[in-house]
């Protein structure tokens, strides 16, 4: 919740003995501290313009209609635009019960596996609120391109390479074209950035410098 | 890793106590069963022509590109197409080191606040392999939308509610058109779905049955 920027949690009927010994991850203690208890749910939720129950879905028939976490994160967030919601998650073992979802206007659905639809219920909150805080135009937000070493840079490796071989006698015969051209090509396969240049020429240099004694 | 389907978990360096007492979640225990130890990260991501690192960023002056996770997992799952990857984690405590990191093609970050952007590790975990089997049509497939009802079944329903009113006192003068003008109103403004009409129907036919004796 925390890490999400999601900061007010309900407890309705928590276990004590656990609520009372949870320890908070860092910097999220003032989660926990101003966590609001309620003993039944429609307290809980009643500021709330929507309530969205989450499931596993399985054995129970639905009588709600039932969203993938990806549509319905996007219904949530609008709704959040102009109005308050809650989103339930039930207990760790039975999930949310019949009379929990009676409160709900609509069910949420993680897209897990058919065959292993229950997940731990602090994944399942953490995939929820990533999902609620997801930004979709970070898509097409890709990383600075690298910039390609130029073909100045990617031939004063080559050609350094090759003397580099011709010295260390894998270039048999210094008058072949041949072999060089095959080099160059290896070469510009690497598809070397600009930026690392300048280290591959001075660790070529060394190692010619030390060819030639 | 079991809710998303991805099966293959590889283990560097774990800590024995912590790892022989680890108990697997229900219908996961393959995923333990058939985890694979490394003593090194080398070997750990071998077969691999991807890899691909995790950070919370922060106190690490970074020499990798860094993407978030909406668009590097796009490129991972790419990838996955036609290659091997990795995705690593580092311990819940320090993350991966420098030395691990020199291992990675990029890194990628989970879009977390800035105030805090260090992960519980199965929370990071479970986060990833959601936005990898994420599916973005999933965002235009809306649930069937709700059957409303028809005027004659919301007419049926107003006229039985302007009935018991009468009975019950509500509407004081039966001639007053107005008042019945509001009912509707009220009524049509509840956009009652279609498959609840005959419910309603019951009820109210009780309640007046009721009001009648």
């Amino acid at each position: 919740m925390s890490n999400f920027g999601f900061p007010r949690m309900r407890l309705v009927n928590p276990y004590h003995v656990a609520y009372q010994e949870a320890r908070s991850a860092v910097n999220a203690a003032a989660i926990l501290e101003n966590a609001v208890e309620s003993s039944d749910l429609a307290s809980a939720v009643a500021d709330c313009t929507l309530v969205v129950g989450t499931t596993a879905v399985g054995h129970r028939e639905l009588h709600h209609s039932l969203r993938r976490l990806e549509y319905g994160g996007r219904v949530l967030r609008e709704h959040l635009n102009s109005g308050t919601a809650a989103l339930l998650f039930g207990s760790e073992k039975f999930g949310l019960s019949n009379e929990d979802l009676a409160h709900c206007h609509w069910l949420l659905r993680i897209p897990t596996r058919d065959e292993h639809a229950s997940m731990n219920l602090g994944q399942a909150v953490a995939i929820c609120l990533y999902e609620l805080s997801r930004d979709s135009r970070a898509l097409r937000a890709k990383p600075d391109p690298v910039k390609p070493a130029t073909a100045e840079q990617v031939e004063r490796f080559s050609a350094m390479l090759i003397e580099a071989l011709e010295h260390s006698g894998y270039v048999k015969d210094p008058a072949s074209n041949s072999i060089r051209a095959k080099v160059r090509r290896v070469v510009r396969r690497l598809d070397m950035p600009a930026r690392d240049s300048d280290m591959w020429h001075g660790m070529l240099r060394q190692l010619l410098w030390k060819l030639k004694q």
